[in-house]
C-alpha cells in the first residue's frame, strides 16, 4: 500500500531513506551491530556526523565562518537559546510575528532582554506576511519565522534591511536556495523537511558569539557544541543519521535549487486546483502562500467529513487542518512526490463532480 | 555474525527490540507509513508515549505523585535543569563527587545556587564510592551519580540520610529495584540501559516543583512537560519508541528484580575471572564494583594490544577502557546475555594459557 503522506510533521521522508534506515538499524553496514548500539566516539558515527555537516555546508553554500550544529530540544529550545547567547542589556532583538511559533519565540526571548515586536499579522489570523514595517536602528538581530506551518504562509521576499536575521526555518530548510550572508543564525527542527523528530539543526555565524555577559549553562552555550562538533555529550545519533541520508538524497536530486523547482511545481498544481475548484478556497494571502504547507477550507464546511473520507480512501493521510484554522492542510515537503499531489487534486476534482 | 557488544553507550539493545524497530521504521504496523513519518499528535504515537510512561511506573513501582518524562538534551542538560528548577538562594544542594559526570553536574549546579561538595573519591581516581560523610542539616537535596560508567563503581548501599536524592542513574536505570521514596528526582540518558541516544528519562516527585523564584524558560520548566505529557513540542518519537520496546522486554523477562539477578550473575562470572586470572586485575574497589561497567587492566600493559586482538577475533566489541583509566571496560547492561560474558571470560582464560 502506497500512502500519500501530507503530514505537517513529523513528516514524509524519501522512501530510499526509510529503507536504508531500517537496514542500518537491523545491521549497520554488515558490522553485526545495529546503528543504535554503536559508540558515538567510534569512526562510523563520527563519520556520519561529519558527513551531515559537510552536506549541509555544500547544499546551502555556507561560506567560511558559519558552523553547523546538530542539537536537541527542537525549535522551542532555540527560542530562548538564541536570546541566552546573543541578547543582554546592551543588545536588542526585533521580531516579526507571523504565527503561533513566532509568538512563542517572542515570549521566551523577552525573558533575556529587549525585543521589539515590529510587525504582526495576528489581526487576520496570520493569513499574510507583514511588509513595509520599520526596524529600529539600534536592532542587533531580526527574528523571523520564514515559513509558518500552521497558517500556510512563507516569506518569498526577505525583509529589506541590513539587520542580520535569526531565522526559524524548521518547516522549509533545504526547500530553496537562500542568501546565507543575511542570516546570522538559522535553526530548524529536523522533523519537517530533513529527518525524524529528535534533532535540531543550528547554523550559526561564529563571530556573533561571545559578545554578551552571561554565565550560560555549558549545554546551552553554542560555543560548547562548536568546539566539540555537536558531541559534547552523546548526540541523537539515529535522527542525525536519517538527516544525513536525506541530505544525500537532496544532493542526488539536484540540490536545493532542484527542490525549489520541484516544490513550486507541486504548489502550482495544488493551489491551481484550490482556485479552480468551486468547493474549495485557500486560506493564506495569495502572494504569501507557502510552498511547504498548503492550507485550504471548503466554502461549505458541511462537506468536510465527506471530502476527508474520499481522500482517505485514496490513501491520502495527514490532511486535517490545524485546529486554529480548520479545514485541510496538505504539507508538500521536499520528499513528497508530485504524483501524490495529483492524487489529492484528482480527489478534489472528483468530489466537486459528485457534489457541486 | 553475532557480535558481543560491550560498548559503554550507546550500547547493546535486545535483539528483538532491534528487529521490531527496523520493521516499524520500514512500515509501522502495516499502516504503509514509517514510524518516523507519523504525527506525534496521532493516536499511534500518543499511545507509544503513554505506554512508555506506564511501563516505567509499573517496572519501578512508582507511587502516586511521581511523574515520568521523556525529554532531550541528555544527563548533561539535567545537571543544570535540576538546579534551575529546584535551587535558589533559599535552597541548598549537596553533592557526592564520584567521577567525571558528578564533577560536571557540580559545575553546572553551582551556576544557580549553593551546593556543598560533601565527599569525593577523586583522591584515588574515583576508584571507590565515598562513605561515612556528613550532610549539612540545611541541605534540601543530595545529588548522586549512582553508577559511574567510566570508573566502574556503583552505589550498592545508598547514603543513609533523610535528605531526598537527586540521582543520575543514566548507566543503571532499570538494572535493579530501588526505593523510589528516597529519590525526589531521577534522570537517565536512554543510551546505556534503555534505548538509543536521543531521549532522557526524568522521574520527578511533583510536589518538589514550584518552590523557587525564578523565571524559567518554558522548555526548561519540568511543569511544562508534566502538563503536556512530554509533548509540549515534538518529542523524539523514535528513541522513545525503542525505550518502550526495551521496557516491554524487561517486563517480559521478569522485571527489574530479574534484571538485578541476571546482572549479578554476569558480574560474578566476569569479576571472578578478573580475580582468578594472573594477567588481569580489577580497577574499582571490590565492594563498590559496578554490575553495569566492569573495568579491568593487565598487570603488564604490554599485553593490552594482543588481548584486544584476541577478543576482537572472537567478535567482542566496545572493550576499550576510557582514556582516563586505560585497559578494558566491559559494559554488561541488561540486554547483554551471560553467553557474551562467557565468550569474554574464555578469551581471558585462553590468553592466560598462551601468555602466562
Amino acid at each position: 500500500m502506497k500512502m500519500h503522506n501530507f503530514s505537517a510533521g513529523p513528516a514524509i521522508l524519501p522512501a530510499e531513506v526509510i529503507q536504508q534506515t531500517a537496514q542500518s538499524i537491523a545491521n549497520y553496514n554488515d558490522s553485526g551491530l545495529s546503528l543504535m548500539e554503536m559508540s558515538h566516539r567510534g569512526p562510523d558515527i563520527v563519520g556520519i556526523m561529519k558527513n551531515a555537516v559537510s552536506l549541509t555546508k555544500e547544499l546551502l553554500g555556507l561560506p567560511d565562518g558559519y558552523e553547523v550544529l546538530f542539537l536537541t530540544g527542537g525549535a522551542s529550545t532555540q527560542f530562548f537559546m538564541t536570546a541566552m547567547n546573543l541578547l543582554d542589556a546592551n543588545k536588542k532583538f526585533a521580531l516579526v510575528d507571523t504565527g503561533t511559533w513566532s509568538s512563542k519565540a517572542y515570549k521566551e526571548i523577552t525573558k533575556f532582554g529587549p525585543c521589539d515586536l515590529v510587525a504582526s499579522s495576528k489581526d487576520k489570523n496570520y493569513s499574510y506576511i507583514p511588509k513595509g514595517y520599520d526596524i529600529p536602528s539600534d536592532t542587533n538581530y531580526l527574528h523571523l519565522t520564514s515559513n509558518n506551518t500552521i497558517y500556510g504562509t512563507q516569506m518569498h521576499e526577505w525583509p529589506d534591511t541590513k539587520v542580520p536575521y535569526i531565522t526559524d526555518m524548521s518547516s522549509e530548510i533545504f526547500s530553496r536556495p537562500i542568501d546565507i550572508s543575511r542570516h546570522a543564525l538559522i535553526y530548524a527542527g529536523a522533523q519537517k523537511n530533513m529527518g525524524p523528530a529528535g534533532t535540531t539543526m543550528v547554523i550559526v555565524k561564529k563571530d556573533i558569539l561571545g559578545q554578551i555577559e552571561r554565565d550560560i549553562p555549558t549545554m546551552l552555550d553554542y560555543r560548547t557544541h562548536i568546539a566539540k562538533e555537536s558531541s559534547f555529550n552523546t548526540p541523537p545519533v539515529l535522527p542525525i543519521y536519517v538527516c544525513m541520508l536525506t541530505l544525500e538524497w537532496v544532493k542526488k536530486m539536484g540540490g536545493v535549487a532542484a527542490m525549489q523547482k520541484r516544490n513550486a511545481e507541486k504548489a502550482a498544481l495544488l493551489y491551481g486546483e484550490i482556485d479552480r475548484n468551486s468547493l474549495f478556497k485557500g486560506v493564506a494571502n495569495i502572494e504569501d502562500r507557502s510552498h511547504m504547507n498548503v492550507t485550504f477550507v471548503m466554502h461549505d464546511e458541511a462537506h468536510n467529513d465527506a471530502f476527508m473520507k474520499l481522500a482517505t480512501a485514496r490513501n491520502c493521510s495527514g490532511l486535517k487542518g490545524h485546529r486554529s484554522i480548520g479545514g485541510f492542510r496538505a504539507s508538500t515537503y521536499n520528499a513528497l512526490d508530485i504524483a501524490s499531489v495529483q492524487v489529492l487534486v484528482d480527489a478534489m476534482k472528483d468530489f466537486e463532480n459528485q457534489n457541486a
